[in-house]
């Protein structure tokens, strides 16, 4: 049987880290085990072309490499993990994947849609999710949390204006490619967003292993 | 006045980065000033590229990965040097350029010539060299003089098919886009090659400001 593929997408801070870890706990109690990664990373050369985006030493990374080295880190991904996973019949849920280089690279840095999903088609041969889970929340309100806590790294240090250029974004996918996006209300509470994430899921692997 | 751009390719071990810094030297005699850099790296963010690319631990990285590792740390290079160096007026020789992806990544690891001219074009918004000029020796002697005394980083250390692969990519690439490529013959005395070159550049340098 062939597995299942899916995605987390969001504004930074919009709580997809914490509530993957909540899903994966409670699909495991009912005997549904998932693999769970994050881009960029995911692989250890993945790790290092993160370190590359990230660090706020590197204000001199141009919007193309940028562009480029996060479809070079999906690609490692694709390659060296989420493919194999899903051949093997797994079910794989990714912290961030397609979607976020769209909005972020594509809107967010003005750099196209058509042209960034085209560079991210040769990395990934083109690989689709199953399903995306957009996690829809004001980036006003997320980076108000983040800041308070915690120091930021060098996108999430973008100010307001790019982050709801991002979040613009990401609504205008949405409508453009609605298919097999789902959205999660995530300004309720963590408790509440984590079932609407787990229903979905749940939905989704009734709907294809019935 | 605009700057030229000429980039140097060919084979590992062709001699193109002993040459040029010949070539260098004599232009600077001249009172031709030029600005040499190198393919992959450049720039700070590009060694570090670098650095992942050709590490021998990395034998995981998948080819799309390498392709377009390769795209990021060229569009930083453009965007950090080539073209601020070009629009200031400046010769810039680099080792290296796009043609080595068409070659190594298009041919070699059989991505396909146009996906990988694409990816590139994005990354460097299509910046073509001025001219470029091709060391042309059978891989098979450069690799027998390499391996002799060094110990190889993750390119070089392919097979002789691989290499055979890519020149003959090389010869494709001469056939397909021959309008501003010269051809060094590079199995002659090292004075004679670097003589071969720096004539092609003053050439270069007469017949544009003429």
């Amino acid at each position: 049987m062939k597995g299942l593929f899916i995605t987390l997408e969001g504004p930074d801070g919009s709580g997809k880290t914490t509530i993957l870890d909540m899903v994966k706990k409670k699909l495991e109690e009912k005997n549904i085990d998932v693999i769970t990664t994050r881009e960029p990373g995911g692989t250890k050369i993945g790790e290092d072309i993160r370190d590359i985006i990230l660090s706020n030493d590197n204000v001199a990374l141009a919007d193309e490499t940028e562009a480029l080295l996060y479809a070079a880190s999906r690609a490692q991904h694709v390659s060296q993990v989420i493919r194999p996973a899903i051949e093997d019949g797994k079910i794989v849920i990714s912290d961030r994947f397609l979607l976020s280089s769209l909005a972020y690279q594509g809107v967010g840095r003005e750099l196209g849609i058509e042209e960034v999903k085209m560079v991210n088609d040769f990395g990934t041969k083109g690989l689709q999710p199953d399903m995306i889970l957009f996690f829809d929340i004001d980036p006003e309100d997320t980076l108000k949390r983040k800041t308070a806590d915690e120091a930021g790294d060098r996108l999430e240090n973008e100010g307001n204006t790019f982050h709801r250029k991002v979040y613009d974004g990401y609504k205008e996918l949405i409508d453009k490619y609605p298919e097999n996006i789902k959205i999660i209300n995530a300004r309720e509470s963590i408790e509440k967003v984590s079932n609407q994430v787990l229903d979905s899921i749940e939905d989704l692997i009734d709907e294809r292993r019935a």
